[in-house]
């Protein structure tokens, strides 16, 4: 299962990173292999400067080895090894009518001390974080999320829609990071999912990427905008910094496990700004979204 | 004892936001009053888009009730009150040739059933995170923190400087958030310290900062700079938003005890940059600072 899953996250990545160059027109990935001295390593992919990327990272890693002891103490176990690989997207574009994304999709497997398999699950999610609210967006957005999850089951859809909602929430804030998506985690074989269920799944989301954001992209990459629009992008870039350094589980375990902080960190948007006690206009769109963030949205129906 | 530290910020806040206020020649600080739902409040003063000072605040509370939950594990203690209220400031500079200052002190108190005072104690520190280094600057500010304590104790500075440089610390990077300065806490009563004498030790630092800093911005802020240079600083105050957000225990406290989320961050810099991987140029003055950063320098007897 892992180097399945790792042929196909490689493939993905390629996937993904051809089709972003093409719509940028300008700007080109660049590759960094890195090794991880106790095991494993990377390929990470980073766009900057673009016509519409203004910073993006597409980065696949596969690590392995003895398990951190943050992570012991996280799933409470004793010295094992592990195997992770996954793929981990951000996007930044610099247009702030077009959202900015996020999406990962990884596989985690824990061995016994004679290396059999004991634990093993998937995990991952994609979700959509606009400066701008355009009410189709987020639906197509969504839709598009829904229909790769019904193809499964029924019940998935609503369930990491909920988990997503709760697991990107500014809580110092009291505001949503953005307006959601999927978030799944602890995927594992069950009565009626067996692994390959589970691999057919999460290939399905990350098979449905780019038609969840691309469309996006193109409707609203050559609007016009103006200082202020790029003001306040700058600013809701602040609060997304704030929710990768301050709640996001994956970040602190990498920072606190010694990975490979400028893979890491590359979710960082590039240009941001943090202003005392800002406040939108009344009747804004920028209090608009501020609205949309306070409490879930069913996209869906909206 | 708690009267008479209140009193002694009150006045020092008015002392640094007027001299500060003169320095900069054009920006005034806005003052918020605020208060606290569980007792107490304080008094907020920011200044933005300054000539000198491109965002600082110089902020004052005071605090009480039932010690909050998560203050409660990390002290503990059961359900107690307590009281505690202080000063702290940061001041981002536009010019990057100028350093950006952080400064705290403050007072604790925790109660009995009965509310006899059954635990106080000082704590505080201040410290210069420059962009380009001046020896001399550092030499400066060192020796008046120096200066300071050796009026009360010669083994302070030495102690206190060797907290400031464990302490402001982005282990994630393998450097130091800045040059350092004072780091202290749980100033207790002690065989060769009442509380008094923590009192006008404390006190004393606090007097000295504006002598600490002033000089270094009267000398700087008036140099030219690129855009190169612009562009470093803000890179820079990348990593000052790191450290504030990921490892600064008194940040990750308010923001997760219900503190006045726009006083906590206004220590966050106005506009900041994260760029792929950047390392500067061998030989340059940017890798100068870096090389200081790496680990604790002797800055006076450097």
């Amino acid at each position: 299962m892992k180097q399945k899953f790792y042929k196909y996250i490689q493939h993905l990545q390629n996937t993904i990173t051809s089709k972003l160059e093409a719509i940028d027109g300008k700007a080109k990935f660049y590759e960094d292999l890195w090794e991880r001295p106790e095991g494993g390593g990377g390929r990470t992919r980073v766009i900057e400067n673009g016509n519409v990327f203004e910073k993006g990272g597409v980065n696949i890693s596969a690590v392995y080895g003895e398990l951190p002891q943050t992570m012991r103490t996280h799933f409470g176990v004793k010295e094992v090894n592990f195997y992770a690989c996954g793929l981990s997207l951000v996007l930044h574009p610099k247009n702030p009518m077009v959202p900015t994304v996020h999406g990962n999709w990884r596989y985690f497997e824990m061995y016994n001390e004679q290396g059999k398999i004991v634990d093993s699950w998937f995990g991952g999610g994609q979700d959509l974080t606009p400066y701008y609210l355009f009410n189709e967006d987020a639906n197509h957005f969504h839709q598009v999320c829904k229909t790769a999850c019904d193809k499964h089951n029924p019940v998935f859809y609503p369930k990491y829609k909920k988990h997503c909602d709760a697991y990107f929430y500014n809580s110092h804030r009291n505001e949503a990071r953005g307006i959601g998506g999927l978030f799944f985690d602890y995927c594992r074989v069950s009565k009626v999912m067996s692994m390959e269920n589970w691999y057919n799944f999460v290939t399905e989301i990350g098979d449905s990427f780019l038609e969840s954001y691309v469309p996006i992209v193109e409707k609203r990459k050559d609007l016009p905008y103006s200082e202020a629009n790029r003001t306040w992008q700058e600013i809701r870039r602040g609060r997304y910094v704030e929710f990768n350094l301050v709640h996001d589980k994956g970040t602190l375990f990498g920072l606190k496990t010694n990975g490979r902080i400028e893979s890491i960190l590359m979710s960082l948007p590039p240009h941001v700004q943090w202003v005392y006690n800002h406040h939108p206009e009344k009747g804004s769109k920028e209090e608009k979204l501020l609205y949309a963030l306070k409490s879930p949205v069913d996209w869906i129906n909206n």
